[in-house]
């Protein structure tokens, strides 16, 4: 499967978020041979959930697979992953990280998971990029809260 | 509350997981105050769940707090973090995190949480130590699998 197709699949599951009225944010655990072993989407709105990422949904959703099968594997993700999505695709070794795209958010995770061994591609897609603007922009107190960038009065007042 | 206190919440769950059979591993997310906002326990047997972990557990039972509560919060654990609960404490900005042990298991997560400005604490605890060398000795293949070391064969023979 190409990066494009893989990145496709992560979008789907981001849309079908946001028309939950969840954060739209997706992705998909795809392995070297063009299986997908996982998909899945941000959950903190579906499920009251500050673990549910993207990435760690489509974990999730993968089930318990052995560390070669991670080995093997390319996570695709709508947004560039958080500090705890970056750890969880460290601590499974998956060893390429295929990015929608970084300019709506962009934490440190994407230099440490090079600094790692981890191969890691931007793909800067517009698709992606409009999705989550117009998130932020609608719903600016969830997207802080995911973050965990702010207290208590902006998420209130974000409301 | 005191360490040893926080630590011994944390430690009651890695003992209800060993109970029911999964990983003893388990934390506890205390508020300055004392207020013990969430609790929990590695899930992976119990779930099939990779990224249901001691922290992470904690982390989803505490539910959706805003970032000032995680801020003045510690975050105990049985067993040194992995790099997955070493990025959801980073994520939501816990500034002290106080651990059990690190001599069964110890990844880069410790020196990254400091190198990034987080407090953390090594208690050296013997009843945390004992019980998870225990259950590394009973049952080492679903170990390995929870740290994402070994390759399918390795697996099975743990098992």
């Amino acid at each position: 499967m190409d990066d494009a197709a893989g990145l496709a699949i992560a979008f789907k599951e981001a849309k079908k978020s946001y028309e939950q009225g969840g954060i739209p944010i997706g992705a998909a655990l795809i392995s070297s041979t063009g299986i997908v072993l996982g998909r899945g989407h941000n959950q903190r709105v579906q499920l009251d959930s500050p673990i549910h990422h993207g990435e760690t949904a489509t974990l999730l959703n993968a089930g318990r697979l052995p560390a070669s099968t991670y080995a093997n594997s390319t996570m695709y993700t709508t947004l560039s992953p958080c500090d705890m999505c970056t750890g969880a695709i460290l601590l499974y070794k998956i060893r390429r990280v295929v990015i929608g795209e970084n300019s709506t958010f962009k934490a440190a995770g994407e230099d440490y998971l090079r600094q790692r061994g981890v191969e890691v591609v931007v793909m800067d897609d517009q698709e992606c990029r409009t999705l989550m603007e117009r998130f932020v922009r609608e719903s600016p107190g969830v997207w802080w809260e995911d973050i965990g960038v702010v207290g208590e009065e902006k998420r209130e007042e974000g409301r």
